[in-house]
C-alpha cells in the first residue's frame, strides 16, 4: 500500500489525515455511530464513522475480519474517554472512507469466546489471528531468537541438521518411514544427535533448530508427532557440568529477553516470569527422591517431576531444576559413562515447571568404547557406519543437549498442552484437518 | 577443560604457559624437531616441541586428527621467521607436553588433496573438518543469520512451518509419501507456501526457514531431495515490487554482511564479493528474451539464465537480476493475474550468477478467485479446505518470495554443485552413505 502509516506509528499523526491497512477485529454497531477496532501488524486502534461520513454505508456492511483500507483523521481524545494502558488509549481514528480489501464470511464461532483445544485446531487459519494465539508465537518466535543468539555469544554455530535419515538415529525411538527413490526405505529423524556430534569435528561448538519426528501411538498433552529441537554440542569438555552451565546462560538469557520484551503477554496470560536464580538447583537422581521421601527408582514418574518442581520453586525460588547421575542403563546408547561413576551416566534432565523440557549429556568419544557399547544394546556397528567415521578420526570429550521448543513455549506460559504452543501441531489424530480413519492410542494420566 | 586458552587468545600470553585443546591437522617431524599445525574452534596456531620437551616421545606418535590437550610456553617468532597475512603467524608454541583426548586411525586419503565429489560426500565426518568445508558452512551460517536479521528488521516474525503434510502444498512437485499412523498417508512439505499465506492473517508479515523436499528424479547440480528455503510472505501489498523490494534489502544486506565478515573465505576461493547495485535491474521476460536476441518463450533456459546474468553484470555492474512477467500458466495456481496484465502473471524470479536463487509473486487473495483458478487447473477444493479458510475470513492482498539457502550458497562462492554447499546432502543415490539399490536417473546437460 502507498502511503500507508502502520498503527503504531498514528501517534505522530494527532490531527493529520493518514491511511491505514488493517483488518476489523470487533465492529460495534450504536447505530448513528459504528465503532472498529482495527489491528494491523503493528498493533490496535479504535476507529469511529460518524452518520456525516462518507464511509458511513460502507461501515453499515463490513463484517468482523473484513480487510479494509481506511482514510482518516487521527483525533486525541477527550480526557474522559482516554483508555489508559492501552496501546493508543488515547487517540481514536475519525473514519472518512472505507475500501474493503477482502471480505470475509460470517464467523463460524465467536472468536473472542475460549474455544476447546479441537475447535481451535480445526480453525487454525481463523482463531491463529487471536490476540491469545498471537501472543503466543509472538512468544515462541522471542524464545527462538533469544535462544539462538546466546549460543551464538556463546562461541556456538549454526548448521542444517537433515530430515531425512537412513535409519532411526536414537535406535529407540519409533520412527515414521518414508518411501525413498525406487527400493530404499527412508526414515524421519528422530534426533539430530549424531549429526551435532559429527560437527563437533568441523565447528567443536555447534547448534541446529531441527524438525524432529515421532511416531509414537501416544496421545497426551505432552508428545507431537512432528517437533522443534533446539540443540546444541561442544567439545573439550570435563564432564556434563560444561554443557549444563552453558545451557543455564542459555536459559538465563532468555528468560531475560523475554521478561523484558513481553511484560504484556504474561500479563494476559496471568503467568509470573519464571524464577531464575544465582544458581540453578542440581539435584542427582537419588536426591532428588531422597527429598521428594520416595523410594529410590531408576528414572523420574511424571508426578514427581511435578513435585521436585514445587520443591525447587519453593526451597530454591527456581522455576529450573536439574537432575542427574540416571542410570546409564535408562539412557541412549551414547551416553558416557565414567568407570568410577558406574553405574551412573553422565546424562541430565532440565525441568521446567514441572516438564522435561531438555535433556543433555557428556557423550562418548572414543571409537572402540562406542563400538563396545552399541554391541551390548544389541545394536550393529555396521549400520552406524557413517556415524561412527567421526570416532575413528578423533572427537573430543564433548557433550551437549536437546530443549523441545514447543514444551519451553508451553511451560513459560502455562499452556496445559504442548498442541497449543505450535502453530501446526500434528498428532496421531490430526495433520491439519483430522484424518478420517482415527486410530486407536493410548493415552497416560498425565 | 580447565585453565583452557583459545587459540585466538595466544597473543595476550606471550611469553606464559597456557594449555590449549586442539585437533592436529598437520604434523611435520623434522628429527628433532617436531612441528604441529594445531586448530581449535577460535582458528590456528603453529606448535614446535623440542628434543629436549617432556612431550618429545608422545609428539613422535600421535598424528593427523588426534585430539590433544597440550601445555606449553607463547613465544614471540624472531622477525625472519613471522608468517604474515597469517593469524599467529608472528608466534609459536613451545610445547612442554601433550595429553592425547583422542586417538585417529590413519587417514584413508590426504585430506589436503582435491578430493572428488563422491569421495568427499562418502567421508563428510571426516572431509567436513578441512578449511573448505569450513569455510562454505561458515558462510553459510553467515548467509542464514543475516537473512534472518534483515527480516526481522523489515517487521517479519519468524514462524515454524511443518515438514509433514496432508497432501502435496504445490499441487505439482513429487513429494515423498510417509506412512502415517495406521491407514493414513502424509507427504513431506515440497514448500512451506499454504502455511506462510496463512500467517499472513496473524502476523502481516511472516517468515519461516523451512525444510521441503522433492522426490523428483533428476540428479542434476542444482538438486536436492532435501533443501532448506527461506521464505517470507507480507500483506497490505499493491503489487509484486512491494516483495520484491524486501527481497532486493535482504540480499544487499546480506551480502554486505558476508562482505564484511568473510573478505578472507572469499580471497581463499578465489572469487569476487557479488556486487549489489543501487538497483537490481528487472527485466521482464520478453525483455530479457530481447536482449539476448532470443525468440520469446514461456520460461528461461537455464542457457539464457547465465546469459542475461553476463549480460546484467556487464551493462548493469550487477550479479543479480529480476525477470518478471512470466505466464500465469507457467506459475503455481495461487500466482495472481491482474485482468489488464493477463495473460502475465505477477510472479519474479531471481537470478544469482546465472542461477534461480528465489521465486515469488504476488498471490491471489480472493476466495472465489482461488477456487476458480483451481477448478480451471483440475484441483479439487475438498483437498485445500484448510489452506481455503484463510480466504474465507478475509485475507489481505499479499506476497513474497523463497530462496534457496544452499544454491545462495553455491553461487556466492562459485561452487558448481550444490550437494557440496549442502551439509549432509540427500539425492537420488545417497542419504549420508550411497543407497545399494542405485536407482536409475535422468540427468540433464547442464
Amino acid at each position: 500500500m502507498k502511503n500507508r502509516t502502520l498503527i503504531s506509528e498514528l501517534q505522530n499523526h494527532i490531527s493529520e489525515s493518514v491511511e491505514i491497512g488493517a483488518s476489523i477485529t470487533v465492529r460495534r454497531d450504536q447505530g448513528k455511530l459504528v465503532f472498529f477496532d482495527l489491528r494491523d501488524r503493528s498493533g490496535m486502534v479504535q476507529g469511529v464513522v460518524l452518520p456525516k461520513s462518507g464511509a458511513f454505508e460502507t461501515a453499515k456492511v463490513v463484517r468482523q475480519q473484513y480487510v479494509v483500507s481506511i482514510a482518516g483523521i487521527v483525533n486525541k481524545r477527550p480526557e474522559e474517554n482516554v483508555q489508559t494502558g492501552k496501546q493508543n488509549g488515547d487517540i481514536e481514528l475519525q473514519i472518512e472512507g472505507i475500501e474493503v480489501l477482502s471480505k470475509a464470511q460470517p464467523l463460524p464461532f465467536d472468536l473472542d469466546a475460549e474455544l476447546n483445544l479441537e475447535t481451535h485446531l480445526d480453525h487454525l487459519p481463523l482463531t491463529l489471528r487471536t490476540e491469545h494465539s498471537r501472543d503466543i508465537f509472538t512468544m515462541q518466535t522471542s524464545i527462538l531468537e533469544a535462544y539462538r543468539a546466546s549460543l551464538q555469544r556463546q562461541g556456538f554455530r549454526e548448521f542444517i541438521a537433515p530430515a531425512l535419515v537412513g535409519g532411526d538415529a536414537e535406535g529407540g525411538a519409533a520412527a515414521f518411514k518414508v518411501e525413498y527413490f525406487k527400493e530404499a526405505t527412508a526414515f524421519l529423524a528422530t534426533s539430530p544427535q549424531f549429526y551435532k556430534q559429527i560437527m563437533v569435528g568441523p565447528f567443536e561448538r555447534a547448534f541446529t533448530i531441527a524438525k524432529i519426528f515421532r511416531a509414537e501411538k501416544s496421545a497426551t498433552t505432552r508428545h507431537l508427532s512432528e517437533a522443534t529441537c533446539m540443540d546444541f554440542e561442544m567439545g573439550f569438555i570435563e564432564n556434563e557440568r560444561e554443557p549444563m552451565a552453558v545451557l543455564e546462560q542459555v536459559i538465563r538469557d532468555t528468560v531475560n529477553a523475554v521478561a523484558k520484551r513481553h511484560a504484556d503477554i504474561f500479563a494476559r496470560f496471568n503467568v509470573e516470569v519464571p524464577l531464575v536464580p544465582a544458581e540453578i538447583p542440581i539435584l542427582t537422581l537419588a536426591e532428588a527422591h531422597e527429598v521428594l521421601g520416595v523410594p529410590s527408582e531408576p528414572d523420574m514418574e511424571p508426578e514427581h517431576e511435578r513435585n521436585i518442581a514445587e520443591w525447587a520453586k519453593k526451597e530454591k525460588q527456581s522455576d529450573f531444576v536439574f537432575i542427574t547421575r540416571y542410570p546409564t542403563e535408562k539412557r541412549a546408547f551414547y551416553t558416557y559413562e565414567d568407570p568410577s561413576e558406574a553405574p551412573f551416566s553422565r546424562g541430565f534432565d532440565l525441568l521446567f515447571r514441572g516438564l522435561e523440557i531438555n535433556s543433555g549429556a557428556q557423550r562418548i568419544h572414543d571409537y572402540d568404547m562406542l563400538v563396545t557399547r552399541m554391541k551390548e544394546r544389541h545394536l550393529d556397528p555396521e549400520k552406524f557406519v557413517f556415524y561412527l567415521e567421526a570416532f575413528k578420526y578423533g572427537m573430543p570429550p564433548h557433550g551437549g543437549s536437546s530443549t523441545g521448543l514447543e514444551r519451553f513455549t508451553a511451560r513459560m506460559l502455562q499452556i496445559p498442552n504442548v498442541k497449543e504452543a505450535t502453530v501446526f501441531p500434528r498428532d496421531m489424530t490430526r495433520i491439519d484437518t483430522r484424518l478420517s480413519e482415527a486410530p486407536e492410542f493410548d493415552t497416560d494420566n498425565v
